[in-house]
């Protein structure tokens, strides 16, 4: 499993300080901020369309975050998307597809419209964007039969892009490659916003290396060892809280290295 | 007073995992939220009209609140009332309409259209409900001369509801029953979003009980409760955040029970 | 140096508890809050013009932060700077405004139309104002060969206001006098919102003290203090935020002075 990951990514993101421009729900942009800040990354986010040229050509990557999705907002991010001329990596996080057809409509348009390089959800989102059955609980991953690897595959090949299904396992797909992660700890679930940062990571990986779908994975495999390595050291949420904040800022690949 | 407390719904929201849907201001969304997953519900905000129905359908309570309302949002809580037909419970948090006749004036027409389950307010926000004169200065509560418990009941009454009246000492009445609670921390005062946590907090115990007065006792109860014991165990302001959330997540009836 | 500080406005501000209101960005206004309460003022934010003329006079200083301005908003801010008959002060955060014409040309716009107390900007923020080429990389400082004491002196100059340039070494002037700040941590650069809460934190002190420069000069050593005191009780940028939010309730006079 290991030849699929580039753990040197890790301090290229601290050295390269990538660009995120992240177009944010309105519950969880400070969280991201401060995510994407402490692994070294620069974030930055903007409602105005009227800059959107200027803060494209600004950022390394993108991550479209629909988790409260509205009107001006979609407009925006329409704007946004066109002025995607160098062909930036993008992330879309489809929050709460599952729940709102107003969401998922978007959603797909994105998907027709735009090349995303990551899509990143959980498996309530992945299966909406499959059109499979799924009980979905707002913005709670929900439960279902299907086979999550060929929900994920179907996406990854419908759409021509890496597909991040995350929840106790995560399964990291291109449509031909599959790469399984499995860290995973309970406060990821308590913590609101946690696919919201790991989307944005992502895409701050990506900023830095041109192999996209290694990126994805590495990226992934080190924000939850993160989490792993900050559970192990804290007894709280609260507390987990806080020493994931530490962790993300000061890990190293040799810590990843020993949690996996 | 224990007598009037129901502490296996500490339980049953942990266990039963309500969806609650809070239609936030743009300042403690996160707080609320993670507040909400702390305790074991599922939080989930909007700002699309387009979805209301779909959010109504999910929701087992929902929260309005007006800390930042302006005139898009205030479209959009009318369309989500509107499609409240399964009369779910619902509370209002009437943040500073005591400093803002454009948000009295939409509190009041929220409360004449709809029936709130609960009014979570500081006494200068349910003072102005009451048309009483207060001292209000913005989000704190203020000071004046009049009978908080007489206030309490004058708008219990006025709008058919249950009222929680927060501040040193809780006051939680239903126009014929009162219940006051007297645990308390300065610490609620500094923490920007106690009374928006408490009141997504209330929904979600409306969420799993029918006995809504009981609900919106105990809630208040194990809340401040948790804050106490979170006080008790930190030493100074960012701590008690922290422990404020671990105990949140963890707190246990017996454990309320002792602070009691 | 210490002449030119009052550090008796920070026990003054605990004592007066000055009212500010905060037009925010909408990534960090929960950080600005808790900074706010946490020093002792009272936190007010609004996003309704037709509150703009009570907030005003409910208000002892407003701050104006650009981070993530759009049209709306733009109009929003335009209402109540009209509504500042009382000339209360005026803090004007131009987040970014390097990275975008549209922020810069409305900041230009803000600062032609009224006069501001206060502007607080990292150094790309400020070289942007005067119209010095700078390398901006989104809401970094950049780097750039200007000096920056001429660039400070320059907008205080051209706006008749006090700048408050921020970065490692802090530079505030009033166009005729100026003082050097060095307190510094690098986590006030990791953790996304300094300068939003230092705007404001400078809006609370300018509400206890007509002697303007004294009292941004002031806020701006005191709270640079208080992230060098936290900074040396804390190893991580998780725990530093929350020993920084501990030591804003607490920290005293005398042990500012020990930081110096």
């Amino acid at each position: 499993m290991l030849t699929k990951l580039q753990l040197k990514l890790l301090e290229q993101v601290r050295h390269q300080n990538p660009v995120v421009l992240t177009i944010p729900n309105m519950v969880t942009p400070d969280k991201v901020a401060d995510g994407l800040s402490a692994i070294g990354a620069s974030p930055i986010m903007s409602t105005a369309p009227q800059e959107a040229a200027e803060m494209m050509k600004l950022a390394d990557a993108i991550t479209i975050n629909l988790g409260t999705i509205h009107e001006e907002q979609a407009n925006e991010i329409t704007t946004i998307l066109k002025n995607n001329q160098n062909q930036k990596p993008m992330v879309l996080d489809p929050v709460a597809i599952g729940a709102s057809h107003y969401r998922l409509a978007f959603a797909k348009q994105l998907l027709q419209d735009h090349r995303f390089t990551v899509i990143r959800g959980n498996a309530g989102e992945i299966a909406a964007l499959a059109n499979v059955n799924w009980h979905s609980r707002g913005i709670d991953s929900g439960s279902g039969q299907a086979d999550l690897h060929e929900i994920a595959k179907t996406v990854a090949n419908k759409y021509h892009c890496i597909v991040v299904l995350t929840g106790k396992t995560d399964i990291i797909t291109d449509g031909d490659n599959t790469f399984i992660n499995q860290l995973s700890t309970s406060y990821f679930v308590t913590n609101v916003g946690s696919g919201d940062i790991l989307s944005s990571v992502i895409a701050a990986y990506l900023g830095v290396s041109k192999d996209y779908y290694t990126a994805a994975c590495t990226a992934t495999t080190v924000f939850t060892a993160t989490g792993v390595k900050a559970a192990r050291e804290s007894s709280g949420f609260g507390q987990w809280q806080v020493k994931f904040r530490d962790e993300l800022a000061s890990i190293k690949s040799s810590e990843v290295l020993s949690v996996l």
